[in-house]
């Protein structure tokens, strides 16, 4: 089985792939350069299934992955869900004080997420930007990363790869902080979990309505899910491409499409004008 | 009067500030660091009033902005909202083909908001993420940017201050695309929009509730606007922090505070457990 997932090799998309009960031992696991390319080449057929990146407990949804899902891969399903503890590892070429560091490269989300360390412990390095955790500690390692003595935030996965050494690890402020991956699959593909004897099913859809400009539009189609029982485990709206103040509305639920609470609550949406589209039904993590 | 912005001189944030009719012409205007520190300095009281991106129509939420007012800035207020084009250059060095270009420097959100421009124009070139489109600009313009020739995508305004000279104009691949500003300020501090006779008013408020795992808490929340004909405008929900499927919601409503209406909406949602605060009420843009 071909897996796409967030390269280049030694993200944190490929450390979760890795650590996957769901990653068969034989499976050939394919990076691409963006999360939207990773979703593209389930939607295309390059790759079987992905793992992708679609919420994070402090910095919250994925937005590229949103967007992919909802604009651009009318075929991709989520077909399952793995929850991953953030652990980030500050990374440099060579053995280096803190103090000496003039240049922290890392992905602007992992850079958020250790901006407190970095603060406090690194108040004087000029925080850059870098495509990934990966490609910043591959930059460092190879020495071309700006305004060197440069370190990097990324996995202990890639400092292994790429022959950097781990400065301090945990570095991230809240060790606590997760991340929340669905691992995607064409509609109609075979859900390995789909024949699972119990556990706890989670459905996602996405939904918008020209309606949405009126008082209370809103609360009428969740009120579809309230009405019935179904407990709503997030909602996210994201700009729905033409003009400021309209949305798509993904929400999360408990329950399995095939649960009727859910499935009529779901085809409700309908009577308020909504178009709706199921992105899948999963195991819960 | 000094106002704050997301520097370094010559962002977008900068052009907003200069174009908005609510900047004194005596304004002195102070750069910051991150969307946190210039929303701190106004909680601090190193400046009085600071103008922040909020919501881009393609990108969505200006997650810092929301995080900063939301956990580390309870006494700053909103004031006042701004709604501007992106109109972004592609600026270079000197006079130079498109097709000589060999690498392209902004920020990722700049990046992606000109990626079909990129791929059509420059499709040999290399796009590289910079820690803001001013400072993409001032690299270009110094001869410090990797794998020259070089170009930054930024404003008019970067291209003037740091003596680069403007390739091509609008590069931006939609040409529709707005940025939602909102302005800041200490509470208390008088608004000067506060006497302004008639125009649109809208309200911001941020809430959250231990209820929020129980089927319907939200809708129940959403309801008490909806049952008063309180129209929302956007709802946000941002991570809590503390774990995994809690939430903090941002709503932003038609009406202000002093509309019966609205202040007994949001006072009604202390009957559902929640704890909110008005972040503002001020002119629509």
């Amino acid at each position: 089985m071909r897996i796409g997932f967030l390269g280049p090799a030694g993200t944190f998309s490929h450390a979760a792939v890795h650590a996957s009960p769901r990653t068969p031992a034989d499976a050939e696991l394919v990076p691409a350069g963006t999360v939207h390319a990773t979703v593209l080449a389930v939607q295309s057929g390059t790759v079987e299934r992905a793992l992708v990146p679609i919420e994070n407990a402090l910095e919250g949804a994925v937005n590229a992955t949103l967007d992919a899902l909802a604009f651009d891969a009318p075929d991709v399903r989520m077909v399952g869900e793995e929850v991953l503890a953030v652990r980030h590892c500050l990374v440099a070429a060579q053995d280096v004080p803190l103090a000496a560091i003039r240049t922290v490269l890392s992905h602007p989300q992992a850079n958020g997420q250790c901006q407190d360390f970095l603060r406090r412990e690194l108040p004087s390095a000029a925080v850059l930007p870098a495509a990934s955790t990966a490609e910043a500690i591959r930059l460092v390692a190879a020495g071309e990363a700006p305004d060197p003595p440069a370190a990097a935030i990324g996995t202990a996965l890639a400092a292994e790869l790429y022959g950097a050494v781990v400065l301090r690890e945990g570095v991230e402020d809240d060790a606590s902080n997760v991340t929340r991956f669905v691992w995607l699959a064409r509609d109609g593909a075979v859900d390995d979990a789909a024949d699972a004897p119990g556990g706890r099913w989670k459905t996602s859809v996405v939904f918008s309505g020209d309606g949405d400009g009126r008082p209370g539009w809103l609360v009428r189609c969740l009120s579809e899910f309230a009405f019935r029982g179904v407990n709503l485990t997030k909602i996210e709206s994201r700009p729905a491409r033409h003009r400021l103040g309209h949305y798509l509305f993904h929400l999360d639920m408990d329950g399995s499409i095939a649960d009727p609470r859910v499935a009529e609550a779901v085809a409700a949406l309908e009577i308020h004008g909504a178009s709706t589209r199921v992105l899948g039904s999963y195991l819960a993590a």
